[in-house]
C-alpha cells in the first residue's frame, strides 16, 4: 500500500508534510517526496490525515475485559473476593477467547499495535491474537502458593512452555512468550527464585507487578527485613532477565537506580492507579534516573477500558500537574514513551517508529474533526485533543486491520453476542 | 419525538430500562412503560441506547478554540505575551463567530447542552449560539486597568448591557447574560467594586476566575493585607450576586465556608489545571463543605479541547487517586456534578435531569461499541469507559442538533474552511 501525500511523524519525531510511504509485505520500504515509479498497488489518499507510529500497551490482562464495570463501587478487598475471583474461577478457555477479541478490538480502535499481557488460558489468547493480526508478548501468572510451591508442577509453567514453543516456531514473530511472576505479595520467595532461575535460563522476558500499592510496599519491607519490592526481586535474581514492571507507584530510595541499572522497563498505568486510589507514580524521577518508561492500560476491570490514546493523553496531563510544570513531558517525550520505549521493552527492535526497514505499524488519524482544527502543532493535537475515534486506519505488520470504523479481521457483532452470553451464564451461576 | 424502549438515567440518577420518553416542543411531557396512545410522530429506536441528561460546561472561553495548540511548549508568561495576547488582539467579531461555531461543535459532540462563557465580541457569540441551538450564559470580561478605571465607560459594560437586553427580550431563554470580573490580579479594587455593585443591581449572575494559581493566591494576600482572593471578593460584595468561580485550586482556610455561605458555584477545570501545571483542586473538601461543584473545560488554548465527557471522566478518576480513595466520587456523584449542579449554577431550574416537565435536553449514547460491552453498570460505563464518539444523538430544548455524526444546525466544512482562513491570515500578520 502507498500512503500518498500524507503528514507523517518521522523517526526523529518531527512532523513531515506531503510525504509518501510505501509498504511492501510487512515492512516500510520507502519514504519520500516522490511517488515510486511504476507503482500500481493500492493508494491511500493522505489528505487531512496524519500517519503515526502505533502505541505499545505494555501492561494488560486482556481477557478481563469481560469484567468491565463488574462490582463497581465496592471496596478493593470485597471487589476482589466477592466479585472478581468468583467470576474468574468460572472462566473457560473459550470465554477468554471472546474476552480477548473484545479487548483487542478496543486496543486496535485506540491505536495499539502490540500489547504485553499477563493472564492465563494462553492457548485461547494465541488464537484470538493470531486471528486479529495484532502483536503481543503474553505470559501466565496464575500463581497460588497453596496449590504447590513447585513451579514446574504448576499449570503456569506448562502454559509458559507452551507459549515459548509457540513463539519459537512462529514465522512472523507477532506473538512472543514472556515469563511472569504476579507480584511479591502473591508468591513465596521460593517460587520467585524458581521462576527467575527458569526465566534466566531462557530467551524470554519477565513481566511483574511492582510497588503498586502502599500496602504491598510496606508489607514487603516487613516480610523481607526492610527490602523494598524492587530490592527483593533484584536479590532473587529476577532482574537478570529483561523485565517489565507494572505500576511502580511507590518506588523509593535506591529503587530507581536498581531499575535503571538492570534495564527494567516501567509500565506506567495512570488510569488504574487513580481509579484504585493508589496514587500518582513518580514519573519525573523515573525519567531523570534514565529508566525506560512506557504506558499501559492495565485490565479493563480497573480502568475501565483499554483506550490507549486516552491513557497516553492522561499521562501527558497528569504529570504536568503533579510536578507543577507545564513544560514537563512534551509531545515528543510522550511519543517516545508510548511508542518507541514500548517496542524496546518487548524486544521488537524493528518497531516503534515510522522509518524505512521497520515493520509497517502505521496508525492514521483523521484531522477533519472539530476538535482537531485548527492545526498549529500536529503532535499537540494528537496528545491533547485527539480521541480514539479520530483513528481511521490501523495497519499492523503491513496488514490493514481497521479502516473507517470497521475491523477487517474481527466479526464484532459475534463478539458482542458471545460476551453477553458469557455474562448471562456466569451471573446465573454466581447467584 | 418519542424515544422508544430506551435505557434512561432518571431524576434520581437510577438506571431504568425499556422506557419511553415523549418530547413535545421543548419539554419532556411523558416518561413511562407504555407508548402513548395515538402517538403518530417521529420514533427513535432505543435498542442498545442510553438516554442521559446533557452536560453543563460551566467555564469556557469559546472563541479561543481558534488558538488550539498555538504556542505549545512555551513557558506560561512567554506563551501569553508572545502568542496568545498578540493573536487575540487581531481577532474580529467575525473571527469569533467562526471560533465559537467550532467550539460549539466540539461541545455538542461531547454531550454539552449548555455552557458558561467569559470572553468578548458577544454579538458574534450570540449569533453562533442562536444558530446552533445550544444554551449558554455568556459574559464579557475584557478588562484592562490601563484603559480606564471606570467600568461604565468600558466596552465590557457596553457588551454586558447588550447581552442583558438580548436575554430579557429572548423568548426561549436559551441565552442568558452574566456579568464578569476576569480575576483579582487583572482588575483594580475600584473596578471590582463598581462591577460588583452593578451586578448586584441587576438580575444577572457573576462569573470570575478564582485562586487558579499559587502566584495569584499569594499575590492577592500581599496586595490586600492577607486577604485570599475569596475573602477579597467577599469583602468587595461580589458574592452578593449568584457567582460561578472557575478553578479554585488554591482555596484555603475560611475560603470554603465563604463559598458555601454565599452560594458560590465552583467550576472545576481539571485538564486546564493539570496542563498549566497549577495542580489539583481540593474537590473533596469543597464537597464536604457543601459547595455547589460543577465541571468546566476552560478554553481550548489550555486544554486543548472542549470535550466535556473527557473532562468529566478525568475528574472522576483524578480525585480517587488524589484522595487515595477508590470509593470517592461515585458515578451518581459525577452525574449530579456534571449535569444538575451545572444547570443550577446557570439558573436553569427546569434543566439538568430527565424528568417530566423539564426541558428536553437528552444525549443518547450508543452502547454497541467494543469499549461499552459488557454492561454491568450503565453509569460506570458512561463515566469510565465512554468516548464522545459514542454519542449518537443530542437534543437540546427539544431540538435534535446532532445525529449519527452529523450536525443539523452547523455546516462544519464551512467552519473548517473559515477557521483555517483565519489561521493563515493571522499568522501572516504576526510574522
Amino acid at each position: 500500500m502507498l500512503f500518498k501525500n500524507i503528514t507523517m511523524i518521522d523517526e526523529n519525531f518531527d512532523t513531515v508534510k506531503e510525504i509518501n510511504i510505501l509498504v511492501e509485505d510487512n515492512k516500510i520500504v520507502y519514504i519520500g517526496k516522490d511517488v515510486p515509479e511504476n507503482y500500481s498497488g493500492e493508494v491511500y489518499d493522505g489528505k487531512n490525515k496524519v500517519a503515526m507510529p502505533g502505541f505499545f500497551n505494555t501492561h494488560c490482562h486482556v481477557p478481563m475485559t469481560l469484567l468491565r464495570g463488574y462490582g463497581e463501587g465496592l471496596p478493593l478487598q470485597r471487589w476482589l473476593t466477592e466479585r472478581i475471583f468468583p467470576f474468574e474461577a468460572l472462566l473457560t478457555d473459550k470465554d477468554c477467547y471472546w474476552g480477548t477479541l473484545l479487548g483487542i478490538s478496543e486496543m486496535i480502535k485506540s491505536g495499539v499495535v502490540s500489547f504485553t499481557d499477563m493472564y492465563s488460558h494462553l492457548e485461547s489468547l494465541v488464537q484470538a491474537i493470531d486471528e486479529t493480526g495484532i502483536k503481543a508478548n503474553i505470559s501466565n501468572s496464575y500463581l497460588k502458593n497453596d496449590d504447590t510451591n513447585d513451579y514446574f508442577k504448576h499449570n503456569s509453567y506448562k502454559e509458559t512452555e507452551f507459549i515459548r514453543n509457540y513463539a519459537k516456531n512462529s514465522k512472523n514473530g507477532a506473538i512472543k512468550g514472556d515469563v511472569s511472576i504476579h507480584a511479591e505479595y502473591t508468591s513465596s520467595e521460593d517460587l520467585v527464585k524458581q521462576i527467575s532461575d527458569y526465566c534466566n535460563s531462557t530467551e524470554m522476558n519477565m513481566h511483574i507487578h511492582l510497588s503498586e500499592t502502599k500496602l504491598e510496599q510496606e508489607g514487603c519491607k516487613k516480610r523481607y527485613g526492610g527490602l523494598t519490592p524492587a530490592e527483593y526481586f533484584y536479590k532473587c535474581g529476577t532482574f537478570n532477565s529483561k523485565t517489565t514492571a507494572a505500576h511502580c507507584v511507590f518506588l523509593e530510595g535506591d529503587d530507581f537506580n536498581i531499575l535503571k541499572e538492570n534495564n527494567v522497563t516501567v509500565s506506567h498505568c495512570p488510569t488504574s492507579n487513580l481509579k484504585l486510589g493508589s496514587g500518582v507514580a513518580p514519573l519525573k524521577k523515573m525519567l531523570e534516573s534514565g529508566i525506560n518508561v512506557t504506558i499501559g492500560t492495565d485490565g479493563a476491570a480497573s480502568n475501565n477500558n483499554l483506550n490507549m490514546l486516552e491513557e497516553v493523553n492522561l499521562a501527558a496531563l497528569l504529570h504536568k500537574g503533579a510536578n507543577k510544570d507545564p513544560l514537563f513531558l512534551s509531545s515528543k517525550d510522550m511519543l517516545k514513551i508510548s511508542c518507541l520505549n514500548g517496542a524496546k521493552s518487548q524486544g521488537r527492535e524493528d518497531c516503534g517508529c515510522i522509518k524505512v526497514g521497520n515493520r509497517a505499524d502505521i496508525v492514521v488519524y483523521d484531522f477533519n474533526r472539530p476538535h482537531m482544527q485548527p492545526v498549529y502543532d500536529v503532535l499537540a493535537n494528537i496528545f491533547y485533543s485527539a480521541q480514539a475515534s479520530d483513528i481511521c486506519l490501523s495497519m499492523i505488520d503491513g496488514k490493514v486491520v481497521y479502516k473507517n470504523g470497521l475491523f477487517t479481521t474481527i466479526d464484532i457483532e459475534k463478539v458482542y453476542y458471545n460476551v453477553n452470553r458469557i455474562k448471562t451464564e456466569k451471573l446465573s451461576k454466581l447467584r
